[in-house]
């Protein structure tokens, strides 16, 4: 299969602004081509749009907005990992030969109808994921006998790490209690375990080997994808404190890019809540089913960055559609070495995690230099 | 590039039913299912929704509603040519090796959000399509002499061969005159020159060369993509009496293909209102600038079925999300001998014009036996 190429970032703060879908979609992507003077216009044969936005004829708005007329154009939803699910969309079209170079642009608003899952109401499940959040939250305390202290680990660390993020919504630190005084959602979800919907947009350019070096001397190659969709009810999967969907795309994208866990040096995971980040490196085969929360103690407590370096998306703000692009940016730029306060030394291999509705759906992307 | 194959279809009649997005996306998938003994769940490696719809996880959510747990699940959106572009990126992940068998589900409810263009008013233009479809009628009419008599032979020559199609909105017959003397929408449309909105879908199956014999003895293959955005903007066109994405995506899919027009023995072209039926067969190079008319006039004459032979979308009824793939379908009948008294002798090569908004961006595929 022909390799293809990460040779291109555009990426702007998160926020919590009320601007039109468009302007939000442009200014990744103007950033983009301000940091890439090589690129230009006439270089980008598709333009793939990553949004739950239900504006319509985004490819084309923001083709023509900045100057592209490109042979492929449209927008992909499939929730909260539309973006990796736009980023295998580019490699297949690169892969394929139908298109030599892709921009894939992520944005959304911070009150994105992804937000609202209607249609599992209609099926007797409940249509906030806060609910699936608790279910999941309980059953991995209960399962592994851990406690609400011990899970509000990951939202200290995603917040201190995202101190480092520029890009973070915010720029807050918490304690342990702060986590555990903060409002109660439900019995098993307090409002700092949860990630915030926020205004944001992510954008890459992927490209073919032949293609990379006219844009970056530090290409970062995709050696590994899965996915894996297993239901859209959260009430379907076969446990609620494992991923299914999770495990099954891991081992795909670890088998594709010949590298053990071991190998792996900084992990983007999908902490859309405090107890999804142990269950997913659970579920990936970083560690023992229920072992997840020692690793992540371990990380904070030896200021070891490797999970969610940029802060998460507890730490950094969740806009749908770009989160799994800004994750992908993250890796990105551990393998270039320009991550500044969030390096991890020498990071040659990295991983992301992106899914949806309770872990339904996932996307895993290994990323290397 | 690895052969990508058309090993199966599923369709259900166009209506104005008040149904939910779910229930006609599953409509079709089941019949493509009922049709196709031996396929089985677990061959589905994608499933790609096409639609306009605003609901989402749609993949998803038919996914588990037929007992799929594909790799790849999204929904595609593009407007108009929503359907093409999904079978395109259904070709790209075969073509890549992402995926060997790829289930395409496009459907639409007939109050569509995809048929108003609300961000076009935001730019000066025009929020209904209409009035691009009046603007384009005018021109075509001035530049080339002709009358609104002479261009309702479209609408008349649609309807009538869409009096064979079972799956059509409405089977009904009308003269020039009765066109001519239908409500006026605008000083150059008539309600008849126009394409109604309508409940439908329609689903087709791609997979490798490779796994199309397990599935079908007559694959249609798929051996030309054109596929081209100018803007987003009606009025950024270089001129409105000829489809410059339409020429462009024709040239590239033609060339791809190595088949000329004279090889071509059906054509399904998207006529979204008259005036587009003649713009995109001179467009397409079956004829010189202004005589597609003259095209359409003889094919009426001596019953060659050869353009749109399902009734068009004039004929046929709009569903969005779906005609590109009803397009698709019409012409594999055509090609594997299946289109009962639509057939046209001995079809071996067929070509598929979907487009988007004043053709601001189209699809072209030359499939073949």
């Amino acid at each position: 299969m022909p390799k293809v190429a990460i040779a291109g970032y555009g990426i702007t703060k998160f926020s919590k602004e009320d601007l039109k879908i468009e302007s939000i979609l442009r200014n990744s992507t103007k950033n983009l081509f301000d940091s890439n003077p090589n690129l230009n216009q006439k270089d980008i044969d598709a333009v793939l749009v990553s949004t739950n936005n239900n504006s319509k004829y985004l490819s084309a708005i923001l083709s023509e907005s900045v100057g592209i007329k490109p042979k492929i154009a449209h927008s992909i939803e499939s929730l909260c990992n539309s973006g990796t699910n736009s980023i295998v969309s580019a490699y297949a079209y690169i892969s394929s030969g139908l298109a030599d170079t892709v921009l894939v642009a992520g944005a959304e608003r911070f009150d994105s109808p992804g937000q609202i899952l209607e249609w599992d109401q209609l099926r007797g499940e409940f249509k906030h994921p806060i609910f699936w959040a608790s279910i999941f939250s309980r059953s991995y305390k209960r399962n592994f006998s851990l406690t609400d202290e011990e899970l509000a680990i990951v939202s200290v660390k995603n917040h201190k790490q995202s101190l480092n993020n520029p890009n973070a919504l915010t720029h807050q630190q918490f304690s342990i209690e702060d986590v555990l005084n903060s409002k109660k959602i439900t019995d098993d979800l307090r409002l700092l375990d949860c990630s915030r919907p926020c205004t944001g947009s992510a954008s890459i350019l992927l490209t073919s080997e032949q293609n990379c070096k006219k844009f970056t001397d530090t290409p970062i190659w995709i050696s590994g994808i899965g996915q894996k969709t297993t239901s859209a009810s959260f009430t379907k999967n076969i446990a609620f404190d494992q991923m299914e969907s999770t495990k099954i795309a891991a081992n795909t994208a670890l088998k594709m890019s010949n590298h053990n866990h071991k190998e792996i040096d900084a992990i983007e995971v999908h902490d859309a809540f405090s107890v999804c980040e142990p269950m997913a490196l659970d579920s990936m085969g970083f560690t023992e089913p229920g072992k997840g929360i020692q690793m992540i103690k371990d990380a904070y407590e030896t200021e070891d960055l490797r999970i969610n370096p940029r802060g998460g998306l507890i730490g950094t703000g969740h806009p749908l559609g770009a989160t799994g692009i800004a994750q992908t940016i993250e890796i990105v730029q551990q393998l270039q070495g320009s991550a500044d306060k969030r390096q991890i030394d020498d990071a040659k291999v990295g991983l992301i995690h992106n899914m949806s509705a309770g872990a339904t759906s996932s996307t895993i992307l290994v990323l290397e230099k």
